[in-house]
This record gives structure tokens, C-alpha cells and sequence, in this order.
């Protein structure tokens, strides 16, 4: 194989856009809601079969992130296939639910391709949030919409958690991400982020399409934040006491550097806190509201490019062949 | 009596600046804990006794709204008064608690003013809430704070109810006022936002002293917005079913006029919804979004000057005959 030739990579057969999976993260509830309604009308020229799911309907109901436990914390192997009571927490017993419909995770009957809404309270713009800095096709459909929203803050954030541990809904599939865009405050659904998954989810299906549909995608460079730490808010005594916020320079400034000496919190009394770290590192998730209970103020990413192949789809032959050659090995 | 001499009024020998009456709404809660903390340390020349309080600890506890119901619709006459069962809901409960220590409401007894502090996600800045446009302590501290805080977008909202049917816990006092301040989402706290009550906080207890010192307040005229009604989103189905959000040229234009014709809001599909009041009137609360549940997209008011008097503290001599020709009549 020369260099220059793209690399081949199996068609993206089904596609699942998941809303809700944080039950107050309204943009993506009434974004799956919007598109149901709409499918239902009928395209049948849907170069993918695309398969909308609202995660979590109970948090929903009740508008909260979830009712017993974080859903999106349920998806590692060990809570999907131990052993299970009765009276496991209903997040448990949804996140099994799922892994039927959309997995089983890191099998071959799994789809090909999750993606997962989500808002935050941070100034993050839009983000893909993936668990691996080389895969392809999450990496290439980023760079679709980094070109076709030329207007949005767009970044992809890389958890560099080893499979069997990654835990959130889009690990189901043979590719995913969480695609999460703010700032919105949760139980609000704001017009402009709204518009902006909407926009975002569509050049996704269309880029699907055209893989699909034997499209060259040419190879480039993709920046890349690799997340380093997370730091929590000073407390004392119980964990509900905070003692100091985001400082005011640092608040809404997601992916600007932080150098060390800067300001990173702001007492209740006044005073400014510093940044006491040795390298300058890239803050996100700056005061998400959701993660003062996870103890984390902000977390703090490393950036690096990734180059990526040239890539297209293999026919259905190459693909027959593939899966056999995988399985004699 | 000369037109020009000051007006005189009781002292404010009482003051109550509350907290967590909304458990999400997290700058007043630090606010009250750090204020508590730092009265421990106890300066003892406080003008006024001043109560730092924490509404609904239980709501705080879980960091949402509230409990069973929302505890700032639990104050009037009539649910203060009538009979209870030993399975109220909680904040029936602890809105009766309240009333016996800042009340009872509309007695003698109650205390001189109560400070209720909110949080709202809409762009409101900092507003006073309050029934009546023509308290003129409530309408003589804005104006102070105004002075105070010359960058702050500052608001004075009447809801003209009648005292009985009065809901919220500012109606306990003689003279009460809820300081609003946003945008921050609910469950979150943004140093700009904290900062800004506090200093809020302090101008107002500041002014009590100056006036219980004996200065004279000066009259002049006041903007007072007056609630019109309100306007919920478009919904189909169940009430969960909004169908339409906001329209992003109204995101986040609290107090900028609204007139008829102007876009509303922005259906999920995408199509604009125009206002068809038939008078401009000032849109507020838009988008707050503890007020999906009840209905109210914004609110609209009309605004209007009102011209309040110079005001001076009454002796306790004066005070005492006051009283006591009130109670003659």
C-alpha cells in the first residue's frame, strides 16, 4: 500500500444520537424530540440507519441529571456485566437497557457509531469529548464540522481512559463521542446552543452519508486536548462547603492557557487563590455546575496535533474479508 | 407640616437578610454562611440587629429548588394561618417556622425588613422585588444601592398583589424586598455574581445604620418596573412539552423594550414566533429556568417614575406615640 493511499475503514451502518442522558441537559432532549418527529414524517434515502434514544426518561421527568445515580458513570465492563440485584439504583438497570439495544459494548453486534448529547454550565463552545486520540472516524467527522461552523468554538477533548474502564453511553459503540456544548445552565434550553447541536448532529449524519457513499476524506492535523488533571474547589468540613469560587479572570475562559502564578479561585471572603501548578495547562469544564458534587472547579488538558490518514469506506466485500481475517486471529 | 420637611419613619431596629430560600441558588447561601462566620468574629456596633438566616437547609442539602414545594409561594395569610396535618409537605412547615421567628406577618412583632436573597439564570442584573411602590425604605435603598454601584444594571420590580395574598418571604417583614441577581445558573456560583450581592448586601445594611443614625435621605424619583402578566412558551401535549424556546434576539434582553411584532421565540423545527401584545412592555425573567414548571417564559412590565419623599428617622419619643395612635384608631 503506498502512503499517499487512503486507508480503508468499514462503512458506518448504524448510527445511535442519544439525548437525556443527563436528565436536565435540555438542548439534546428536545433536539432527539424534534428529530423523532421529524423521521417520523419519513426520509427513506438515509444513507445510515440512524436510531434516536432519549437515555434517561425518568431524570427526565423529574428535570435532574439523574434519579439514583450518574447514568453516564454505569458503562464501564465490570457495571454492565457483574452480577445485579433487585434493588440496583435504576441508573444500573437502564445502562444494561442500553448496552442491549446499542451493544453489546466491545462486541460486534454493537453499532457503529454513538453519539451523545450533552450541556454544560462551562464556556466551551462545542466539543467532542472521545476516548481515544486515534480513532479515525470521530476524528475526521470533527474536522467536517470544524469546516462546516467556521463561526463555533470547537474543540475535541481526549479522556485517555483504557477501554474496559471508559464509562460513559458513546464507549457502546464501535466509535463515539459525547458531543457537549455550552454555556447553557441545566433545565434551560437556550436558542443559540440549541442551534448549534442541531446544526452539529446534521453535518455528523451527512458526513456518514458521504463516507458511506465512497467520499475521500483527506488527511490533515486535528488539535487534540489530552486531559491531564481535574482540580477541585477548596472545601472544609463537609463536602457541600466550598470555600472560594472560579476567580473572576479565570471564570468563562475555558481553553485559554493557565500559567502558573495565575488567578484560579476567589474566596467568599475576597481573597485570590493561585494557580500553584508547574506547567501551563489548557482549563475546561471551568465551574461545571453538575461536577461540584464530583469535586471538580475545572480540569486541565495538554494539546497536542494528531495527523490523520486520508480515509474511505471499504466495499462490502473488503469488509467480509476483514471480519474474517479478525476472527482467524 | 412644610412640603419640604422629611418624612419621618420608625427606625429599623431589625433586619433579616435571608438565604437559601432557594436551595440551588447558591451566591445567597455562601453569602449567609460566610456572613455568619464573619459576625461570629463580632463587631459589636451593629446599628441594626441583624439575622443572617438559612431558609431551606433541607432544599440546600440537596441542592435543588425545593424539598415538596417551593417554599417562596408559602407565605401568605392564608397558608401561614390555616390548619396543617402532620403530613404538610416541608415547606409548609418551615414557612410557618419562619413566620414565628421573623413574623408574625403584618404584626408588630415582625421584624423591620427582610433581605431575601435569589439567583436567577436570566440577564437581569441586580433587582429588588416587592409589592408595593411606595415603601419608601424599600425604594430609598435601591436608590442608595444605585448610587453605590454605578456599573451594576439595577431594576426596582413591583408585583402589585394585595399584602394578604403576598406569597414570598419578604412579605414577613414590615418593609421587605428580594434581591435578584443573575444570569447564574442554579447550582452554581460565580464569583461576579456573589460579589455583587455582597457588596448589594452590605450597601443595604450600611444605609439602615446611616438611617437609624439619624441621616436624612434626600427624596427623588425612582424607575419601578410593574409586572403586566406573564407569558408561558408554546406547548403541546403534556405541560413538559415546551415547543419553542426563547428566540435568540430576545435571549438575554432583559429590560430592553418589547414591541409588538418582535420575534418571541424559536420553535425546535426552526420557525420564529413573534410577539403580538399590542403595547411595548419591558420583558424580564426570560428564560429563568426554574419557571418551566410554572408556566412563564418572561414576564412584562410597564414602567413608570415614581417620585419618593426625603425621609428622616423618627425619635423613639415620636416613635412610641406613633404606636400608640395606631393602636387608638
Amino acid at each position: 500500500m503506498q502512503v499517499d493511499e487512503p486507508l480503508l475503514l468499514p462503512r458506518l451502518s448504524r448510527v445511535a444520537v442519544c439525548g437525556g442522558t443527563h436528565g436536565n441537559e435540555l438542548s439534546g432532549v428536545y433536539l432527539v424530540q424534534e428529530m423523532m418527529k421529524t423521521q417520523k414524517g419519513g426520509e427513506d434515502r438515509e444513507p445510515a440507519s440512524v436510531s434516536m434514544l432519549l437515555s434517561n426518561p425518568r431524570a427526565m421527568q423529574h428535570c435532574r441529571r439523574y434519579v439514583d445515580i450518574d447514568l453516564n458513570r454505569c458503562f464501564t465492563h465490570a457495571t454492565l456485566n457483574g452480577p445485579i440485584s433487585e434493588r440496583a439504583p435504576y441508573e444500573i438497570i437502564r445502562a444494561r437497557e442500553l448496552n442491549a439495544m446499542l451493544g453489546p459494548k466491545g462486541s460486534r453486534a454493537a453499532v457503529d457509531l454513538v453519539c451523545d448529547l450533552h450541556n454544560t454550565t462551562a464556556n466551551m463552545g462545542l466539543c467532542f469529548i472521545a476516548y481515544s486520540d486515534c480513532d479515525w472516524i470521530c476524528l475526521h467527522i470533527f474536522k467536517y464540522l470544524q469546516k462546516q461552523m467556521p463561526n463555533m468554538p470547537m474543540r475535541f477533548i481526549h479522556f485517555d481512559i483504557p477501554n474496559k474502564e471508559s464509562y460513559s453511553l458513546d464507549s457502546i459503540g464501535k466509535h463515539g463521542f459525547a458531543m457537549e456544548i455550552g454555556p447553557q445552565p441545566h433545565g434551560c434550553v437556550k436558542s443559540n446552543i440549541y442551534t448549534a447541536m442541531k446544526e452539529g448532529v446534521q453535518h455528523m449524519l451527512d458526513w456518514a452519508g458521504y463516507f458511506n457513499s465512497g467520499c475521500v476524506f483527506e488527511g490533515g492535523s486535528v488539535e487534540v486536548f489530552t486531559l491531564v488533571k481535574n482540580i477541585d474547589y477548596p472545601r472544609e468540613g463537609g463536602t457541600h462547603n466550598i470555600t472560594a469560587t472560579i476567580h473572576p479572570y479565570l471564570q468563562d475562559r475555558d481553553f485559554c492557557l493557565l500559567h502558573p502564578g495565575d488567578p484560579l479561585f476567589q474566596t467568599f471572603s475576597g481573597e485570590t487563590l493561585l494557580y500553584k501548578g508547574k506547567e501551563p495547562l489548557y482549563p475546561f469544564f471551568i465551574n461545571e455546575c453538575a461536577y461540584y458534587e464530583k469535586g471538580i472547579a475545572l480540569s486541565l488538558a495538554r494539546k497536542k496535533t494528531v495527523t490523520i490518514p486520508s480515509i474511505w469506506v471499504q466495499t462490502e466485500k473488503e469488509e467480509e474479508q476483514s471480519f474474517t481475517s479478525e476472527e482467524e486471529e
